[in-house]
């Protein structure tokens, strides 16, 4: 049956299935199977989806599945619910523990090491002997689905260290635990950023992290299968961050959810081009005198906008990698000189072209050469500057690698090329 | 001593040391420490200037660092050496078994599973019983870091399935293996590509995942950490190639590295540019007649550009993600009307604005409105096809959120551009 069939799949996989699935098939399926499985397939589902099938469940229903999970996805999960629903299902929950588990977890933000965090871990006590502490430890380890570190606490709960399971079997019984343990422990804070935990992780190559509060108790921990997550909603928002698309859309969604997220972008492309068209308007003279230097309009913005969104992308990684040492100007400095010999080569290229091909006079070349160098030295420090400045503000840098900034630069490019022509020229 | 606060440090933390020191400073920080700490530094390094410091070492020396690297690390590193090289190393590692294996593991390609497994595993055979087994294990995980998963292979080493710690400690000794392991496991076969490895893993929250050959046979195991490597360098390579940059320079490298992976794609917008003015050139007719019609020029090019790039981040991360589902044709239909209906919302907005506040004419302004419909649908319409169809030919879809389609979007929308204004006004 269909129930059987169900049971022996991965609940990633039914969780699958039920992204093709309507809402009343969804919700059977997940009224059907055991909470064991489905409060799983919960945590796997898209939010507007999940949201959906929750509302279809009666609180103790909720309560039931949210029993099955871990503290961080049952936190994740009931923060998404209106607040008078969240007080009806934590008061469903038998497992009291659980339930005050579950609502220290919702006071922490969703991007933060407490908001990732869950409260499902092995801890003992410094002073405690090694036979107090393994039975101890079996007894918590039933809660929790991977050990990775047995973590050492005082009496005040502060960490202190972590203990292998290895030396612990070890060693003698009767021996203090504040003698075995090791002090030396990677540990992250409650308000830490999410980005930096998963750095913290990946360099040191952990499979699990301590978070401690502010008085350096012990709160929680971070696994790498939630950190894995992270990793990659950081990199899907910063692509589309880049590509002009607002987050959290994905192939298959519909046309007015996609229109949402890209009609903004394409708006203010708009806006630039029409700033573009104004610019180039209030040029009248030259458009008489020198229309050939309209027909190179197109190349000074292109080229504006291929080096800006250079320049940003680097800076962007850069700072995401914690890579970005030294001083603001020494970077710049660099930058100016690679748009500088970068853009003379292409400003000779484009120069000989120009003259031979399109017959350009001498001083018409010229000018398109001196205006395409200064353009491009000057899209490559607004392109470096700009992630900074972001950053700095608090705003995400990746935002400088979208259509905003290509649009800015564009203008820019050709309000430059136009008042050097103007200087050059003279019309 | 440096010594002494070096020997407490952290590899990766050393590792980011050397590479603020010069060459001299490197190659002595490596010599002087133990090689248990510099191997794994090693790993942590730049390609080019781990390339530097091991020419620097003799073969005995290489070999030593590489004897206390876990196989797929030592592989790694191998790799980038000239073939005689590697052979005067692998004859000085002492351990013969390390030796085979590390040859065994460079013949698979560095993207497949096989390049990224490590030999190291613990593995028992289905006919021994638990006694044997736990003896086995002791003596087998005395080289695994950590060990994750037991895995339990026949007399022909075909993959059977797995085994947890816990079974094993709360099973009689005499038991047979056959009768307690767990017969599903999830594996990867050595030529599945990276990727592939990553999603599966961050699907199932895999720590760890068997690798198979072409037999079944188990001949490796990969481990999350090296995936979560694997995950942060796509998502770079992606990011980068939708700037215009050649994968692998960071904010820190010199202009030269900079200039190598990031000159070529500004020459190619530049030849885009070039192909753009030849194209407006060509509509001598135009210039003259609606010279009202070159300064809308950059808000095509650009709103064509956006279009483009959006619907191409979709493709791509649909592609990397394995959401995109269904036909190709029901995509295309879906991106045409998002485009119909976003290109008409755009368009209607130019049309009252270059007719009110550019004072173009009821021609002139319907031209730029039908012209920019149309070019919005057709770079649409090229955004989507153009990663699938790469990502068919074997290419990175990413590229095609690049400057070379960029490019070709903003060349394509003037042309149609022009071609349109000229079909309507008749110039
Ligand atoms: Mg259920
Ligand atoms: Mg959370
Ligand atoms: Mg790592
Ligand atoms: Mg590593
Ligand atoms: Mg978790
Ligand atoms: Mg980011
Ligand atoms: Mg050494
Ligand atoms: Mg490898
Ligand atoms: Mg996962
Ligand atoms: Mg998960
Ligand atoms: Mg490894
Ligand atoms: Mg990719
Ligand atoms: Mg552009």
């Amino acid at each position: 049956t269909l129930l059987d069939m169900m049971e022996d799949f991965h609940y990633a996989d039914i969780a699958e299935i039920i992204h093709e699935l309507n809402l009343d098939e969804a919700t059977y399926i997940i009224k059907l199977l055991d909470s064991e499985k489905t409060s799983d397939i919960l945590t796997e589902l898209d939010e507007d989806i999940r949201e959906q099938i929750l509302g279809n469940l009666s609180a103790k229903e909720i309560a039931e599945e949210i029993s099955e999970l871990d503290t961080d996805d049952a936190a994740d999960i009931i923060a998404e619910l209106p607040d008078e629903r969240v007080n009806e299902i934590i008061a469903q929950i038998d497992d009291k523990d659980h339930a005050r588990h579950i609502v220290e977890l919702l006071r922490y933000d969703e991007d933060s090491a407490g908001g990732l965090m869950a409260k499902e871990l092995v801890k003992v006590n410094e002073n405690w002997n090694v036979l107090t502490c393994v039975k101890e430890m079996r007894r918590q380890a039933e809660n929790v689905t991977r050990v990775h570190s047995i973590y050492v606490v005082d009496n005040d709960d502060k960490l202190k260290g972590r203990l292998s399971l290895k030396d612990l079997l070890t060693t003698s019984t009767k021996a203090e635990i504040s003698s075995v343990y090791i002090p030396k422990v990677d540990y992250v804070t409650v308000n830490d950023k999410g980005e930096d935990v998963a750095r913290l992780m990946s360099k040191y190559d952990l499979e699990a992290v301590p978070v401690i509060d502010e008085l350096g108790r012990l709160v929680g921990r971070i696994t790498i299968d939630d950190i894995v997550d992270v990793i990659r909603e950081e990199a899907e928002k910063d692509y589309q961050l880049a590509a002009g698309i607002t987050q959290d859309v994905e192939a298959d969604d519909g046309v007015w959810e996609l229109t949402k997220a890209r009609l903004p972008w394409l708006l203010i492309g708009m806006l630039g081009g029409l700033g573009a068209a104004s610019i180039i308007n209030g040029f009248q003279g030259a458009m008489g005198t020198y229309p050939e230097l309209l027909i190179f309009v197109p190349l000074i913005q292109g080229t504006a906008g291929n080096m800006g969104v250079q320049s940003s992308a680097i800076v962007v990684q850069g700072l995401a990698n914690d890579t970005i040492r030294g001083e603001m100007l020494h970077r710049l400095i660099k930058e100016f000189f690679l748009a500088l010999t970068n853009g003379i080569a292409i400003a000779f290229v484009v120069l000989l072209i120009s003259h031979f091909l399109f017959e350009t006079s001498y001083l018409v070349s010229a000018t398109i050469g001196i205006a395409l160098v200064t353009v491009i030295i000057i899209a490559a420090i607004i392109g470096t500057f700009v992630p900074i400045f972001l950053d700095k503000k608090g705003i995400d840098p990746a935002v400088a690698t979208g259509p905003f900034i290509t649009t800015s630069n564009d203008v820019f490019g050709i309000l430059i090329y136009f008042t050097i022509a103007k200087l050059i020229l003279g019309f």
